[in-house]
Order: C-alpha cells, then structure tokens, then sequence
C-alpha cells in the first residue's frame, strides 16, 4: 500500500494510463493514490505497476520474488469489484486468501529459482499463479476450477529480464497480478487448460526453467509458510545492493566519511549482487536501481537510500558521479547474499573496513514496526495528507478485524 | 473472416465473453459473428480466438504460424475504433500494414523455428511482434516509438504448447494480436522497454529460443514478402496431418475403400507431422485436431475432414474409433512436410499404396480462389444468412479498394 502510493504519481503510470484509460472498463475499482477508477483487471494491473515502479516493496529473499505485487493488487481490486454488488470482502478472508497466494508463487518459485532468474523477471512468472489461486480462493473455485486457473495463467507466464531500468519492468510485475485474476475468472466460467501446466514435458517448469526439482514446490505445505519468509526493503533499489548501502552508510555515519575524501570503495558481494546490480553507469533514474557503483554512491553523498537517489538528478549529479567512479566490486561466493564487506581508502591514505553480516530488512535482520511506518509516511506522504496517511496506516496494522477490505483502498485516494 | 464467422459460436469463445464482459470498455469494436461489441483490444483478442479455434486458418508453412490471427485481428478492431472518431482506416492502408505485420512476424519466426515450436505456440511468441508492428504502422509510430512497441510486446510473448487440445490454445492465439495492439498504443504514449528486446542476451530469442540465426530476420528485407508463402488450409486441423488426409480422400474416393474393409493402415510421414499431430487416441474434439489417426479415420469415414469432423461426436463415434485403432504411423526425415505415404490393406489381403507430393493447399499446390469461397460459404453459413456471405466474400476480395475498412467488421454481425 505504501509503496502504491508512492509510485502513483510516476510517469510510468502516467504513461500506462494515458494508453489504457481509452480502453478500460467500468468504474469496478481505484487506482491507489489517484482519482481515476476502472475495470477490476485493470486496476490489479496499475497498482501492481505502481506497488513495484520504485523497487521498494517486499521481497521473499530465498527467491527475490515481490510477493505482494500480484496478490494483493489482485485482491484489493477484487475487494473493490465485489463491494459494487454488496458482497463484500472481509479482512479475514482477504488474510486467508493472501496468505495462499503468496504460498503458491513463493513455492513454485522456489522450484525454479536460481536458474530461472537469469533470464525472466520470478515475480511476473510465478507471481501469475499466486493472483490465480488467492483470486481463485474468494471466488471459491474447486480443485478442479483451481488447476484450470493454473493453467490458463501459467501459459500467459512472462516477463524477459531484459527489461532492466525501463518502465517495461514494472509492467511485467503488474500483469501477473491482472492475468492471474483474469485466469481464476476464466476457469470459474468453465474455460479449460492443460490439467499439468507446471509438471509437463512442455510445460512451465521444463521450457521457462530446465531442469529443476519441483518436488520442493510441496515440502512442508501446510505445515510452515512462504509468507513467513518475507521481507521489506529500507533502500529503494535491488535488494542484493542492500548489504552494500549499509555498509557505506556505517563508513559515513560512524567514521564521519565524506564524498570529498572517498579515494576508493572497493567492495566484495555475493556473486548475484553482481549479477542484477551490476550496471557501472546508469542511463537514468530506473536503471539506477540496479547498480551497486551508485547505491554505494548516494549512501555516501546524501546518507540515505530512498526513492529520490534513484533518479535521473542524482544519477547525473557531478558529486555523485565523481564518487560512483571510484567504486569497484568483486564477487565472492563465499559471502551470503545479505552479506557484504566494504573497504574505503580515503584521499590521506587512511583505510576503514565494514563487515555487514545480515543486512537491515533481512529474515535476520528485519525492519521494527516503526521502520516500516516511517518507510510508509516517506512514500504515502506526497499523495495524502498526514492525517489520511496515520488513519491508513492505523487500518492496515488492523486488517484482519476490516469488514470490508474495499474500504482501504477507498482510504487511498486523494 | 470466415474462420472467425465459423468460430464465434464455439464454446471456447462463450466462455472467455462470460468472463471478460464484465470487465470490458466501451462498445468500440464487434466480435466478428456475434452481436457483443466491446473495446478494442478485447475485441481483438475474441477476434483472434474464434479465427483460430477451428484449427482452420492460415499457415505460414515455413514456420507454422498463423499469420492473420494477430495481425488481422487487431487491425480491424483498430479500423473499428478509429472509424468512431471519423479517422478511417482504408482498405489500402489496411493492407499495407497487414503486410508488414505479417512480414515482422514471419520474419521473426524464421530466425527461430524448428526450435522453438517444440514448447511454444509462434503464432502466440512471434506474433504479438505482427501486431505490434501492424498497429503501430496505422498509429504512425516512428522508428524509437516501433522498437518501443517491439519490447512492450516481446516481453509478454507466451503461449506453452502444452496447452495443445484445450481452449487455452486459441486463446495465446488471440493474446498475442490483443498484447502486440496494446503495446502499441503504450509505445505512442511514451512507455519505455529495451531497445533491443530480440536480440539482447537476455532478450526474446536466447530466452525463448536458445541459440538461433538472427541474421534470417533481414535476409531480402523490403525485396520478398513473407505474405507470398501463406496458404489456406482445406482441412480443419493441424497443417502437418493434411498430406495424409489428403492420401486417405484419394484411398476413398479413387479406389472404393469403404470403412469396414480396412485391415490395416500405414502412414510414412514427416518427422514433425508425429511430433506435432501424434495423439493416438484424442480425448475429444478440440485434441483431435492433434491425432494424424483420427484425420486419417474420419477422411475414410466421412470423405471429408472439415470442423464437423472434429467434435466430440466424431471423435467418440464407434465406427471412427475403429478405424483410428488400425492406423499406424512412422517418420521419415527424407520427407518434405507437405508429402506423405499411405498404405492401405484390405481385409481380403489387397493392398493400396498412395504418394501425396504436395499436399492441397500447400506452397505448391494452392487452393484455388472457388475452393476458398466455398470453404468461407461453409464456414459462414451457420452464422450469416446467404445473401450476407455472399455480400462479404465480395467486399473481402475487393478490400484493397475499401474508404473504410470497418464496414466489414459491420457486416459480420448477424
């Protein structure tokens, strides 16, 4: 919710919006943080983009999947669509139903995950099954309408990785969360699917994956959930780069580091740290988010991590650029990947080590409660006024006792 | 068009309008056949289902993908659209951007086929691209807003082959021109993707594909036209069993051999023919569309293998059954894919044995422009009154010289 808000106002949005709204709907549902209402889909879709278009929202660190992004987008705009007819969608069914949801994708995204990541965006390709099966749930699908719902989103699974630093990303992100709602429609009205979309010889596992062990999609199911497992980032950018701001961020706030004295920052990373956070000169504020060099670089100049750093003015900031340049990194896959080290040599030959071992947002390490509040009014704070944003954030601790889930998102328009 | 007319009853296309309705726009654009109208890319989507559930329409042979469904598709529901606001689309133009949709499409689907059709629909992965292509040419795109639409749409490509024999098939079918229509109207507004979405490392080819020959994509561009090497089918199934039936027809109609005769029959076959349509005993209609040994039986029961050949009825008919049960199948990969060998035995001990060099309605051996007329009439004739086929077989032979190309999609309404 808090990272919707803080996305609705991107251009991304703007630029979706402005394609979509000709085509869209009727007024089944809002988008979060904006005036405009649509048709359900539709609107899973935006606030999926929006929930993800800062790449600050939560992720389940065993996979790297965002597990909230197709779930919850989904069900808000179901909440909101069934409202219209009196059916409405308590907090408590809303928790049942979100907590499988995040159970299916995260599951089935650990059958595919390191492999699959390479090449796809897991929380477009997975994330499609969790929004079919927590849709599903509310409209009381059966085993049977459940499988169909899985096969009609498993074959829409998609999201090329390729898609780094553009406004394409998001896009994915948010499709998963209205294709899969789409597919538990389908399946309810009888439409039919291959019965084995993720086991098959041709089907989701063996031609988006290879060779993986789908035995672990059910390993303990039932007994300990994925959900459990979750994640919220403090930094606004990929969260392989986290270890890496912590550790800048303890150089400038514990030994007083200032950009101007930085000589060199050489840093050592999980392998996947370099991998998807490798980019060494972003073109702009999207791509930004996915290079260390410059996650290093704001955490030294500005002392934080947050949406504003990871745009097109900080990019092209003189000091920033001059502090991004001195950076380097090297892999070592002896390293955890919340886990970093960072070494500083300053211009009078004087050199300081920082070893992270969980970095803050971790499962070993996680944010408190009032770090992901603060994190909320950071990004709520644009689009509401201050007392809108305390009422909201006061509903959301207390979701489970809602009568009606549609009245959040009601809350979330300015 | 009369492949759509053929399918817009199909239960397939009741099912997806059960779900969708709720959720679609404003009535900018029909479903060819029906008298729902609804926004266009929805249209598109239940356009490019019913063109393509028979298993009826167009092949591309070199590749196996069904050129018009995506592009077709979304440009007629684009002529409608545009058509509201007075900014017609001629018949001219609309062939101009057929053809390159068709081209762009064909294209890509040469740089990655055989490969990539042992696990993907092409006309769902490579298709979106056709329409994207297609609908962006109308809009005007200029060359940054087309490579745009490229990667908006490459990045949804999808469509599991496992999903052969359910409703699921013609729906990635349909997908493909609804996504590549959007992507383009999102390219115009501005939405940003890779600019290199096919040929990246990351990108469509080496994810979808592996390793393939991109420089195919360019060979003879602007010089030879994919559209040249389209063909019509006569029989309503998969285009690698045709040979086959049409070597059957022949063991029937030039030598007598009655159903309950047979002892045994053979067929020597392309090595994809069995890949592709190797379903020895189909589950039902849809399947069968799929089973070379359902084609062979119901051309030797029926004479004929068109839609009625391929319902359940068919399929679960006694003497169909045993016919299916005595028909053997191998691959020879000296085979061209539109030739086969049939061999027939009697139960009085005589044998039959046939050569199909090019099968009917192949490159090589065209059906003529009656043979499409009559198989359009056969199509249309469930859903349109005579004197209404009649009219639209005529306005479709003259589309070039059309002011509006909507006034077909007018017509198609019954």
């Amino acid at each position: 919710m808090g990272c919707a808000l803080g996305g609705a106002h991107h251009e991304t949005l703007d630029a979706a919006l402005a394609a979509l709204l000709p085509f869209a709907g009727p007024a089944q549902a809002g988008v979060i943080g904006r005036r405009e209402r649509l048709d359900a889909p539709t609107a899973a879709l935006l606030n999926g983009m929006s929930a993800h278009v800062l790449d600050f929202d939560d992720t389940h660190l065993r996979t790297l999947l965002h597990p909230s992004v197709p779930v919850a987008s989904s069900l808000l705009a179901l909440a909101e669509y069934r409202a219209q007819s009196g059916a409405t969608l308590s907090g408590a069914d809303f928790l049942h139903a979100f907590i499988v949801g995040v159970d299916v994708e995260c599951r089935i995204a650990n059958a595919i995950y390191p492999t699959h990541i390479e090449q796809w965006y897991i929380t477009g390709t997975a994330g499609v099954f969790g929004a079919a099966a927590a849709v599903g749930r509310v409209l009381g699908l059966d085993a049977a309408g459940i499988v169909r719902a899985f096969g009609i989103a498993g074959t829409q699974a998609a999201g090329l990785r390729e898609m780094a630093g553009t406004m394409c990303k998001s896009f994915v992100h948010g499709r998963a969360a209205q294709n899969g709602m789409l597919s538990a429609f389908m399946a309810q009205s009888g439409f039919t699917s291959s019965e084995r979309v993720i086991e098959a010889p041709r089907g989701f596992a063996r031609v988006l994956v290879g060779d993986c062990d789908l035995g672990v999609i059910l390993e303990g199911l039932g007994e300990r959930w994925e959900l459990a497992l979750n994640t919220y980032k403090p930094h606004a950018c990929g969260v392989v780069a986290h270890p890496v701001i912590d550790g800048c961020l303890e150089a400038r706030n514990k030994h007083g580091v200032a950009p101007a004295e930085i000589a060199a920052v050489t840093l050592r990373v999980h392998p996947l740290a370099l991998k998807l956070t490798g980019i060494r000169a972003p073109r702009g504020g999207l791509e930004s988010k996915w290079s260390l060099y410059h996650s290093a670089a704001v955490a030294f100049c500005d002392g934080v991590a947050g949406e504003e750093q990871y745009t097109d003015s900080r990019v092209f900031n003189p000091q920033v650029e001059a502090v991004r340049e001195r950076v380097v990194a090297e892999a070592d896959a002896g390293l955890r990947d919340d886990e970093a080290h960072v070494a500083v040599t300053l211009t009078d030959g004087r050199r300081i080590d920082i070893h992270i071992g969980h970095a803050l947002g971790s499962v070993a390490n996680p944010m408190s409660d009032g770090d992901l509040e603060r994190k909320f009014i950071g990004l709520a704070g644009d689009t509401l006024p201050a007392g809108r944003v305390e009422q909201l954030i006061e509903q959301c601790w207390k979701i489970g006792t809602l009568t009606d889930v549609a009245q959040l998102a009601r809350l979330a328009v300015p």
